[in-house]
């Protein structure tokens, strides 16, 4: 009878461990370096030591775990088979379920970080209670996970759900870490959003608490929350981008409910009350029934939407 | 043993109506009229009689039939419940499900009819072969019905695969018939193409066919292939708007395919031609391994992919 399940949160880093139970409840949690050297081979073994290691440490035999599940940085498909590697671990394609299995002897499901931290914020989090969700990561860049009635939209080769990359301006010169120009990482990510308060402060001579030392999206909120008026024109320009991306994702995948993690949430619901008019400028009118709700697990997301995968 | 199953296809117009036998063979259809007067409450009725009359005059028992898929113009949700009612037909909101299960006694399945049109497209059509598929109908209006792993994603209330209305321009003056401004529909479906059109042969006297008489996507794509230089600049325009749209799809749900489908199609390869480069310059290269072919069944694709929700 199968009591148990891990959860694993593979970070170019730290690699984020959690031993469940099958209620769901995170008995146990732990990091191990995550170790790249040789295009990172030792990483999955790694990972399957700590995992036996901790079988043991807890007197938990084989037939009593129902599986591991894995949350990667790249696309995964559906058999757990990474096709393009994974660029921040050193990975060359290779299959993280094949690999894992042969040293647990455990079945093992893998999919990509931000679908299975979605899948989290679904079970225990944020999009508790509903079947059709994204979940939005803010943070260096701009992560999506879908989940549609009640499943992982994992796609053809596990890229769904890169709203990131959502084409959103037509007049942008930078071009964003994925070479082309105008994504909706360029403006709703805590980089994007320091890029719109430098162009904004560049703009006029109009006075701003910004001014004054390093601007970041924490600075910018802050000053949001103090009334400063050119930070309010910074965060609506943020809330038009965002809105318009995330009205093209609900006309496409019509989900219940927006979940919005990652650092620059931390700014709380007054980012929300950005993004909504927005969105409602641009979705479709049967599309538009959408909630805006934070995030809630913050880095168990990860750990907890692996576990959730075996489990759910 | 459960022999049969009917799929129905609800138009503004017709519905049309076909018998299958369980490997999906088309054994007979037929069109009645829609009756859409007193909000259309004698459409759903008809249908049934028309059933029950088919099955009296093939001698076709109950339980020889697995069931009846229907598809609808508007949003239905996984219950069969259609919300927000569905205007071309005159109804309220209503369930389709249960008003044609009480009458017939025979399981019904019904879903918005441009997913089920996609559906038959994978099942019997140009997507054969293919778990992960958007199939977009270029008509009067843009259509789209998404396919992940094989299911129709049909959302939280029935409005998954809305592409029709991604916000696509900023800068457009005329209003959508869904009240917005700037949607894909407003360049991509027949009557978009016409006003690209019309725009392009306002801006200067360049000598082109389609100044002579009425302009249509047809004559469009024909002064195309006639080498015509302001049509071949025309029909790039459709395609960087077409291509910049289902890149932002492409990025949500990494598909394996377009099939592109609707009256616009007609004008064949060609169109293709226009809409892959621009696809590929907005695309996020993981999700940028796509197939675009034409649809296939035509007509049919909604009555297949009807019966094909019940036999699949």
């Amino acid at each position: 009878m199968s009591r148990y399940a891990f959860g694993v949160d593979i970070g170019g880093t730290t690699v984020k461990l959690g031993l469940f139970d099958s209620e769901g409840n995170i008995l146990d949690k732990w990091e191990i370096p995550t170790v790249k050297e040789n295009n990172g081979e030792m990483i999955l073994p790694h990972i399957a030591d700590s995992i036996l290691q901790k079988m043991q440490e807890k007197s938990i035999d084989k037939n009593e775990v129902a599986g591991v599940g894995v949350g990667a940085p790249g696309a995964v498909d559906d058999n757990g088979f990474m096709g393009g590697g994974a660029v921040n671990l050193g990975w060359k394609p290779l299959n993280i379920t094949e690999i894992m299995e042969s040293i647990l002897g455990i079945p093992v499901k893998a999919n990509n970080d931000a679908n299975v931290a979605a899948f989290g914020e679904m079970w225990q989090g944020g999009g508790r209670g509903y079947r059709n969700m994204v979940a939005v990561t803010l943070g260096t860049g701009v992560g999506g996970g879908i989940i549609v009635d009640g499943r992982i939209l994992t796609g053809a080769n596990g890229a769904g759900g890169e709203i990131g990359h959502i084409h959103i301006e037509d007049h942008e010169e930078d071009a964003c870490g994925c070479k082309k120009h105008g994504c909706l990482e360029q403006y709703a990510s805590a980089t994007g959003i320091v890029r719109l308060a430098k162009r904004r402060l560049a703009e006029d001579d109009a006075p701003s608490v910004l001014r004054a030392g390093e601007v970041s999206a924490k600075t910018v909120f802050d000053a949001v929350k103090a009334g400063d008026e050119v930070a309010i024109e910074i965060a609506r320009r943020f809330g038009e981008y965002l809105g318009k991306g995330l009205a093209a994702v609900a006309n496409v995948t019509n989900p219940e409910v927006f979940v919005i993690g990652g650092g620059v949430s931390k700014a709380g619901e007054i980012l929300l009350d950005f993004v909504r008019p927005a969105f409602a400028k641009y979705v479709f009118t049967p599309c538009s029934n959408v909630k805006f709700v934070l995030a809630e697990l913050g880095n168990d997301a990860g750990i907890c939407g692996a576990a959730g995968m075996i489990l759910r």
